[in-house]
């Protein structure tokens, strides 16, 4: 498999090009990295939706977390077209100019076609990845889902195919004609924590 | 100003309800410490997009940045239907059963339409807005946009009309037969720190 992601027109930005990339590593590492994914899908009124869901990655594969019962599961029976972004904000980047504020950040965005996962296997597999990711090995210190409980789940499956990632990191940008400014610039750096995972 | 949001058929849930609400202090307070929103909205080809992007809510408006090149900035110069929502996660929630694993988290949903600010008075109240946020004061400890930063930035404004905020907190929720499981189950929490502000 190439490293690569094949870049399309929707992933292609009409600026900051020199932020993006196509690096199928670091898209990864954000997605794994991401407490949270937004998932966006157009629904039935033609405007679009955003559900925030729990998502875990497994190969070159995203699967997200919904309900049976919620719109989008209901949608997805069919397979549904969605934007799926996760994004982590590395720091506050404090410019000598209101205009060079800006964040140091990874963010990664997937287009593509969502799917129920229906295989049994498949969705255990997927449930137990899911738990795992929130504390390593924490499938083995819980009880596996019941029929019931397996039935009231969806699991949707994207495939990471059509994505990219793009990032900011290091100083703040200046306008050289700032620089004699009596301003301090730098970063903030902003770090998320998890205390006490069982 | 009622102190609840309308609610809609596309703000209305299909499932949680429980965890939904329709009060404006609490999705004010979501969006004012969100270190970033994500904006989904539909592309020229019908499939939804989001953006990943930095927002300040003044009033009941929450405006969001952009750049006038990029494809959301030349769409919203008529109006572009947009869903923006922040999310906070506080706690990772572990369950005695994979099935009742869960976040404690806070989440606002914004439906409408988001404009182009042209105002120039407006937009410097929005830009310094934005600038303020990321840190008390920081507008006055930096330079104000020139002519030519102004006309790189577009700034776009969501009224806060069509809104909701959904919230889970507290303990891992147990199915009664699990009691007597030997598994720990508790809540870790998430915390999201900025050191070093300037």
């Amino acid at each position: 498999m190439s490293t690569l992601f094949n870049q399309t027109d929707r992933t292609t930005p009409t600026r900051s090009a020199e932020r993006l990339a196509y690096d199928r590593a670091p898209a990864f590492q954000v997605l794994d990295e991401a407490l949270f994914c937004d998932v966006a899908f157009t629904g039935p009124d033609g405007a679009p939706r955003i559900l925030p869901t729990f998502h875990a990655r497994v190969g070159s594969t995203v699967y997200f977390h919904g309900s049976t019962g919620s719109s989008m599961g209901l949608a997805a029976r069919e397979g549904l077209d969605v934007c799926l972004t996760a994004t982590i904000v590395d720091g506050l980047v404090f410019a000598k100019s209101w205009f060079h504020h800006s964040m140091n950040y990874r963010s990664v965005v997937v287009h593509g076609r969502a799917a129920l996962v229906t295989d049994a296997h498949e969705r255990w597999l997927m449930m137990r990845a899911l738990v795992e990711r929130m504390s390593t090995g924490r499938s083995e210190r819980s009880r596996e889902p019941s029929a019931k409980e397996d039935s009231a789940t969806a699991i949707m499956a994207l495939p990471l195919e059509e994505a990219s990632v793009k990032r900011r990191g290091g100083p703040p940008s200046e306008d050289p004609d700032d620089e004699g400014l009596p301003y301090r610039n730098g970063v903030a750096e902003v770090t998320t924590t998890v205390a006490g995972r069982l």
